[in-house]
């Protein structure tokens, strides 16, 4: 691991970010067993955990089936030593079902193994 | 430990750091071992680590002997879980001896103990 390993893959993630690749991302810069971690519970009180990177798979689809994205920021990525970067988030989307429309900002750190591999990622949400 | 704790500590800081009242920050919310870690080592190869709230104390008067600040912009807290927080800072600051003047955006990442007071800061920077 090095500083510009870090930096490869965190300029990497945000590019697929900003043009809409995710599922790109997830396959190539995540490691099998990254977590996605929630700012909390779910308003169902569902487990903020993701375990898997089939699990954040699936909360990708969970969210492009629940979500119209109307614009997405994506500002960074801000870079910690050589295995931690931070990318912060404006979405402006409506929920579908609700038809409720939403402005959010969240910061979200990433935190990579020793193969230079996103082994976690973790969402920080305003406290509103 | 609880989420009401982390808000109080986290919308506590955000507060002092918008009115100039770091050291107030310092003294009330941080642990006596709580570590302060740079996004990399200084110009001059200086280690990232400050260990203890003195030693966050020089590094805050460092700053203020170095640097005039014109601006500050504090956004957040951004929360997550029960023990740890976000704040984005926006900085437009002069540096003295040099006259350059610089615009810095930095994520600040806090992780409290289980006593409840900040434990660790470490800051996240634009990769330039």
């Amino acid at each position: 691991m090095s500083v510009d390993t870090l930096k490869t893959v965190a300029s990497t993630l945000v590019d697929y970010c900003r043009t809409g690749q995710e599922a790109k991302g997830l396959s190539e810069l995540y490691a099998l067993d990254a977590t996605s971690t929630e700012a909390g519970p779910g308003p169902d009180g569902g487990d903020p955990l993701s375990n898997g990177v089939d699990a954040i798979r699936g909360k990708h689809a969970w969210w492009a089936e629940n979500f119209e994205v109307h614009s997405i920021t994506v500002d960074g990525p801000y870079l910690h030593g050589d295995k931690s970067f931070a990318v912060i988030f404006e979405i402006d989307a409506t929920h579908t079902a609700s038809g409720q429309r939403q402005a959010m900002k969240e910061v979200a750190l990433y935190t990579l193994n020793d193969a230079g591999k996103i082994i976690a990622e973790a969402f920080f949400m305003s406290a509103g």
